[in-house]
């Protein structure tokens, strides 16, 4: 009898993202054993699987045996308490010194109370942000690892093996204790509904502004795409700006509702955003618009009471098409600088370490809102990896200066024009808020003091003070 | 010996609104009892209490027994830990059927937790907001009491006794089941650090913009507050306008530092209405604007960078302060909208029942947003309770048709300028979305499709959808 093969990496969860990911390391000459209850599934990574590196088993305790020590064992099922049960699952199973890695969009708490955990049972457990979709699981996603850093050397060969490559670096690095990897992933998310809402905002002011039709507006994605705005988002709308409905000479997009879903990951960003003071406004407007978007029948009553947007901007179409590529441009910049300015904060208040040059780099490849912008981001923080907030940075204030020009005539005509860009308007204001070196804010101190007695600060003075302002001094 | 004394209301916690609210009962002729560990305080309201209705105890236990059953006991204590300890120092003192009311600025969830609690016990709980500050308490607040409909009978005629009064109806009215009373409060907050925020923009932009000197400015909120924009907040403004610096010749507001602090009410709104999907963007902008206000070293060093605002609008003055008039009371309708129709939303999800046209009564005297315009709000929903939205109402559609245009050019000008306008943009931005029929969110279904496999749904054809978007079809 030959002994039986040992594997290098377990997989529980053979949907599509977990299978992608099993064939990505097999290509990578990593023997990775997969576990799911639904035996189709199983069967499909064995159909799937050309290089003899993997198995696929449907009972769990054959599927941990059959796993070299410390066992490295990743999960990916949908977040919440499925997670918690493959945990119980598992825990009689494994040994001390094993490895659990949570590979869903996990809430930063949850992984902080399973790491402590498991750290009580001897047990090292990651929470692991994957980006790429299943495209990128397949041939090289972002991954943003969190939990305890020693550990992490154990699976470090195998994720940089698959991660995408940029100049030849993987995407991949280990961000910083606990939760740390969920987070930065959350962050990410946060960012990327962002762009998707600055994307679809241009859409609009394509269409009703300019009055281009699908196959011009198609064409200045596909021409941002092609220069300093290339990114992987732009990219998708230049392709779905080229896909027609099945058997029409339409757009498929044209046929799609108008109602945006969401898993929640963007909503999270903007929520402890709040916690933790860090604003990111450019993201909370996003939401708000996804969650605007489910009303239909009420923006539809709307538009039969104050009438739809029917004026054309009155502008030259090649000056404005310009000025609106700055606009993207400076928008774009401002998004990923406020999620990175949370991450800052983050970093603080919960002690992660984070490493921002590292984080900007595996975000250059693999991930949802890979971009050319983010080889600026990397070099701003390689240079000062305590840069404050990217926006102080010299080389991305150059970039913010040559493409603020065309935000302010953006913003300025769709506005009088009535074409709504809450993203564009709200990355602005943040902007020119966050250029205050004094801030209209001391009223806002005087009023709460006025009417609830919350004291107030003085300038050059210490502690705080209470006034009977009615008295009208 | 004589029977002594019998109270019909008790009050823990004898801070400033505490004592300030039953001096206000015993002027009522409400015979109150307070309680508080602090002796004095306990002598405080001693000294000002004039009616010989209210007395104060040290004892808890001699508190709970000179109370008239069944006991109406208030809080108005820190929220938070303190008030399960205050209850759990009741729970031994006093009797089923008693009511137990919780004044402070509570979560809603804790709410329902106690509301449960006390339930099995047998006890009424009720979360109750009050509004008005010291001077409200004192003199007459707005109160949004929400627990038990039919043991709010037992303290209905005392709160009613003390409300603010407008055209003789009281500023107080059972909101609805558990935590409603709380919600109402907490979206009564938000919707206060909206309009707190539009007017700190407008100074900004009275100052910068205009440049306008603080007596100039000063007559501006002055004036407003004698037309249709007449609301508390601008006479707090109007006066805080008017008062030096002591020993000086400058406003005191000039030396307040600009860095608003919170006690976290704004934020909770948002981030509730996120979890509702009921957009509040004008809300969430002003919290965003708190919190980047303390940031003061990151500004200034960005003023370093970019320069500060310069350019002073090149408008004609009385023009343009006639659109700005407009302008705020765009967004002080579009405050209101929003925050209503989070109420709206909270009412199915969470079984509230809340009358509309009620809490718009109650909120017209006594509480921070009070306000003309809140008539036409109380007129909106008495006139269709069922009303879905503020906007959709046709008076108010009136009102915004005729301010719509001030919002537009102010908006456009401020952008143009570069000062930071971030809830006058939010609330524009937010409402000319609200009024498209059709919203560009479609793309971002074929994004998410694209890259997630999340799927979309078509326009009039049942089920979801997948798109292989690569193949450019």
């Amino acid at each position: 009898m030959s002994t039986p093969t040992k594997y290098d990496f377990g997989m529980i969860g053979l949907g599509v993202m977990g299978r992608s990911l099993l064939l990505n390391m097999g290509d990578h000459g990593v023997k990775g054993a997969g576990f799911d209850k639904d035996a189709e599934k199983v069967k499909a990574l064995g159909d799937e699987s050309t290089t003899g590196n993997l198995k696929g088993f449907s009972d769990v305790k054959e599927f941990v045996d059959s796993l070299n020590k410390p066992r490295a064992i990743m999960m990916l099922v949908p977040a919440g308490k499925i997670v918690d049960d493959v945990i119980e699952e598992l825990l009689p199973l494994i040994d001390k010194g094993d490895l659990i890695i949570d590979g869903g969009n996990t809430y930063y708490t949850d992984t902080n109370r399973r790491f402590d955990y498991l750290n009580s049972k001897g047990v090292h457990f990651f929470g692991m942000g994957v980006s790429g979709g299943e495209e990128g699981a397949r041939r090289g996603p972002s991954m943003m690892p969190g939990g305890d850093e020693k550990a992490y050397e154990v699976v470090k060969p195998i994720f940089e093996a698959i991660a995408a490559k940029v100049d030849g670096e993987p995407c991949v690095t280990y961000c910083g204790t606990g939760s740390a990897g969920n987070f930065v992933k959350m962050v990410h998310n946060g960012i990327e509904y962002g762009v998707m809402q600055l994307i679809a905002e241009t859409y609009e002011i394509l269409k009703k502004g300019l009055g281009l039709n699908n196959e011009e507006a198609g064409k200045v994605f596909t021409d941002w795409n092609n220069g300093r705005l290339k990114s992987f988002l732009l990219e998708v709308t230049s392709d779905i700006f080229q896909y027609k409905a099945p058997g029409t000479d339409h757009l498929l997009l044209d046929d799609i509702k108008d109602e945006a879903r969401a898993k929640g990951t963007g909503k999270w960003t903007s929520q402890v955003a709040m916690d933790l003071q860090a604003p990111i406004p450019t993201v909370d407007s996003s939401v708000a618009m996804r969650d605007l978007s489910k009303y239909k029948e009420m923006r539809v009553k709307a538009e039969g009471i104050y009438g739809g947007v029917a004026a054309q901007l009155d502008v030259n179409k090649e000056e404005f098409l310009a000025a609106l590529e700055n606009a993207f441009y400076f928008n774009m910049i401002i998004s990923y600088a406020q999620g990175i300015h949370m991450l800052t904060r983050a970093s603080v208040e919960f002690n992660y370490g984070l490493k921002l040059a590292e984080i900007a780099k595996i975000w250059r490849g693999g991930c949802i809102i890979r971009s050319l912008f983010l080889q600026n981001i990397y070099e701003a923080f390689t240079a000062n990896p305590a840069l404050e907030h990217l926006l102080l940075d010299g080389g991305v204030a150059n970039e913010v200066k040559g493409s603020i020009g065309g935000a302010r005539t953006v913003v300025s005509a769709v506005t009088a024009a009535g074409i709504a860009a809450p993203c564009y308007a709200a990355s602005l204001s943040y902007f020119d808020a966050f250029r205050s070196g004094r801030m209209p804010s001391n009223l806002i101190q005087a009023q709460r003091d006025y009417f609830g007695a919350h004291t107030y600060e003085l300038i050059g003075k210490e502690g705080t003070f209470h006034t009977q302002w009615s008295a009208k001094n």
